[in-house]
């Protein structure tokens, strides 16, 4: 099996690195707009070879791997050079402008929208490791437009590697995403920022936080070149996320205002519930 | 050394335990409002003996982990009956109410304010675990109104419990907290908040949501008992804090609205410089 992997960064990488443990007689080529990528993926034995992106015309599998602003133009171009065989992924956290605009591409059964919730705060082909992927949701969008057969490849892949599948269609996955994804990393990042700002006494924060201050700005030190283009193509949904939560930060704050400690006190024990839904993730 | 611990929780539960262990000598009583709480503690063996306040007198360290609303009452109650050398320390996450309060009290040598930056989102005495509280950072206030002899004690105690020391005035303790600390939460649980209002059907959810969004809001399982009194005690500092994350939630959503994604990657591109601080912790 030949893979190509457009993007060899952190969700890249890691596919490599599984692809290559679970089907040992496949061979990883791997194409990135940074040469130093490309180097640094080969010599931590992440790919097999560097190649460019007409190669995809010899590839049984290219999975595009590439933040979303540039991943549909992208895919455009994959699909018109592929062979009837190939099957093609990508792995974007936006997914309804890109179905969109394949549409109508004449090879648009060779494609598979896929969303694996999976990743660290870490990017680059250093960032990638083995076994990412396992017993991690990947979400799959317009399943019934791509060809049975390739269908068939792709869930071999993601089952071999652990991921659950779940099917959903391009709208609603954008909309779910903007709640449990999106929002969590501006959250993190205006967290960050509020708190950089004011102390600029670095070693007294440092001094200070300790892991629960760490775990809500982890989000922070995610890529802005991954993230910006998310943003962008989620803009709708983001916003009415965004508007919720400042909504739900400004009524917190009046509360505080006036002294009300008794609907404060509520406000946590009706969330406190979400206990039990955060159970089942990791 | 016969240590006395009033409220036997999560952080009262986890010195009992580390004490224990560290001094083999030390008797270890535990005094709690709720009964229940105090019959776990001796069946789980983190304390030897349930004891009432006034057994106060016979101890020669007294801890109280108790919130925040009834930790300056009690210590004052506690104060009223040591002996004179006895430690009385306490680990809340406020201090100036709590100092402002004791200043004048006849046995303020007696006491250390202390806020060990130590935790989980988990409550009660089967939160308490061993180590909770090694290479974490306790903030010490007031230390000079503090005996001696009993600074010692407490010294002795704090390092073999592993942890790092940190002076510092109360009023600049309620401020860095709020940041690091206090704002923390109410992100957290506003976000727990904004999900679930949205999320009826919780199962959605739990299967779109990865380890970024449940490192988000992992604290908004925390206790609303523990939290709704900080955030009354430090109200003014909280609200400050606050005020400032709205606005710069805000500003990102005005960036957002007019398209300035140039603006947004610069936004995330220096808050990512929060990777050198955090790395710092845990």
């Amino acid at each position: 099996m030949k893979v190509q992997i457009i993007g060899i960064g952190l969700i890249g990488g890691s596919f490599a690195l599984d692809i290559k443990s679970t089907f040992p007689e496949s061979k990883i080529f791997g194409t990135d707009a940074d040469e130093k990528n490309l180097e640094q993926a080969k010599e931590l034995g992440i790919i097999d070879h560097p190649a460019a992106i007409e190669d995809v015309k010899n590839a049984d599998v290219v999975i595009v791997a590439v933040p979303v602003d540039v991943a549909t133009k992208l895919i455009i171009e994959v699909l018109d050079q592929v062979e009837e065989q190939c099957l093609v992924f990508d792995a974007g956290s936006t997914k309804s402008g890109l179905c969109k605009a394949l549409a109508t591409h004449s090879n648009r059964r060779n494609f598979l929208a896929a969303h694996p919730i999976a990743g660290t705060e870490f990017s680059g082909p250093e960032a990638a490791i083995p076994n990412l992927y396992r017993n991690k949701t990947n979400i799959i969008c317009e399943v019934e437009k791509t060809a049975f057969k390739l269908q068939e490849r792709a869930l071999e892949i993601f089952q071999r590697l652990g991921m659950r599948i779940r099917y959903m269609d391009p709208v609603s996955h954008d909309r779910h995403i903007a709640y449990v994804s999106h929002l969590s990393h501006i959250s993190s990042f205006m967290l960050g920022k509020t708190v950089l700002e004011k102390e600029r006494n670095e070693r007294d924060i440092f001094d200070l936080a300790g892991s629960g201050f760490a775990s809500t700005v982890r989000l922070a030190k995610s890529s802005p070149a991954m993230w910006s283009p998310i943003f962008q193509e989620n803009k709708e949904n983001v916003l009415e996320t965004l508007n919720e939560y400042i909504n739900n930060l400004t009524h917190f704050k009046e509360l505080l205002e006036k002294d009300d400690f008794r609907e404060i006190y509520k406000e946590m024990q009706r969330t406190n519930h979400i206990k039990s839904i955060l159970n089942g993730i990791n």
